[in-house]
């Protein structure tokens, strides 16, 4: 982990089941951080697949061919990767420890294995589990949309089942009543983690300076 | 401790030099609490100091004798207690308990010393440090209220600088540079333990029910 001494960014993750209203959210809470003048930075992955319009390197996501992402699977330069549609998607090491280091807090959106493998490599992150009020609610979320076969549909709630099962590794689960409440209640936890003492080494010789 | 399953109250111990202005942070505090409905319990001290005029058994204090209070000191009925200006204070056990178990929120203002030996009894309370912004700005502050001795404001400051050193044992460290921002940062920190996951032992089961 980085120095603790360090006035740093705060890294928080954030997961929940698809469905949840998670986007919405996270979309929501970068936008009232902006706001706020909170120093915040937007990491994109790294990933294999191919840009598309309007998306540019560094902005939009690393762009990478396949070799050079698993060479840097095998230079240890992602925390964590994982495969979806046969592309491949991954967070990078040096551009998430420079932006942590330069003070600017990062939000990552990621699945449980993700988010686990992120905490594991730095136990001072922050993962927040965005919950929905209840499964009958998050059918309800998912059905509503009218967009998937009950196939797909029953598919994603045992995917949310599954997920729901690693809640208690998290630091906090927000349940997602409202998106403002939620967005709130996760402004709470940035606001309340930067006080923690841990996080304050130098706060001593600052009073007494 | 209480059984962590237990959906209960949370217990908040706040601490800060003399001069901070934490005083009238908690009073602003418990107001802001008391008008956004939060369930919130005002437990008052055991004491061997006489009543004043309007204090009542129950409310201001629990009146004892000396003799009574130091048969509660023998029996563990105390979780800490501390003796000033010829008076005894302590914070009863039964009653905190018996509080957060009703669900109710619980703040207490303790010294230093106080503060620690409840977070050793109650791991799962959150003990805070007020701060003042700088040593220069406490001495103004004490200067300015201009009813003390030169000798006495000294006294003060030395004994600040003494429990300063103790801030790296608190959870959480607010600097006091205004009452309303400090009030909400520690409305902010009741905020969040109370979505923390370990404080929501049970929430899975709500999801899935």
């Amino acid at each position: 982990m980085l120095a603790a001494n360090y006035p740093q960014g705060l890294l928080i993750v954030i997961s929940g089941p698809s469905g949840t209203g998670k986007g919405t959210v996270i979309k929501s809470l970068i936008k009232s951080l902006c706001n706020s003048n909170s120093h915040i930075s937007i990491l994109p992955s790294v990933t294999t697949r191919s840009p598309r319009t309007g998306e540019r390197e560094g902005y939009s996501y690393f762009f990478r061919t396949k070799d050079e992402f698993l060479e840097m699977v095998r230079k240890n330069q992602l925390i964590e990767w994982v495969e979806y549609c046969g592309n491949f998607y991954g967070t990078p090491r040096e551009q998430l420890e420079n932006t942590l280091k330069a003070g600017l807090d990062v939000i990552l959106e990621k699945d449980v294995d993700g988010a686990l493998k992120i905490k594991m490599a730095y136990p001072d992150s922050v993962i927040i589990f965005i919950a929905p009020p209840s499964l009958k609610e998050l059918r309800r979320r998912i059905e509503s949309r009218g967009t998937e076969s009950t196939d797909a549909i029953e598919k994603r709630l045992s995917r949310a089942l599954e997920e729901l099962e690693y809640i208690r590794e998290y630091d906090y689960v927000v349940v997602n009543n409202s998106v403002n409440e939620t967005v709130s209640a996760i402004n709470c936890i940035i606001t309340s983690e930067k006080l923690k003492t841990k996080r304050n080494n130098g706060i001593l010789e600052k009073i007494k300076r």
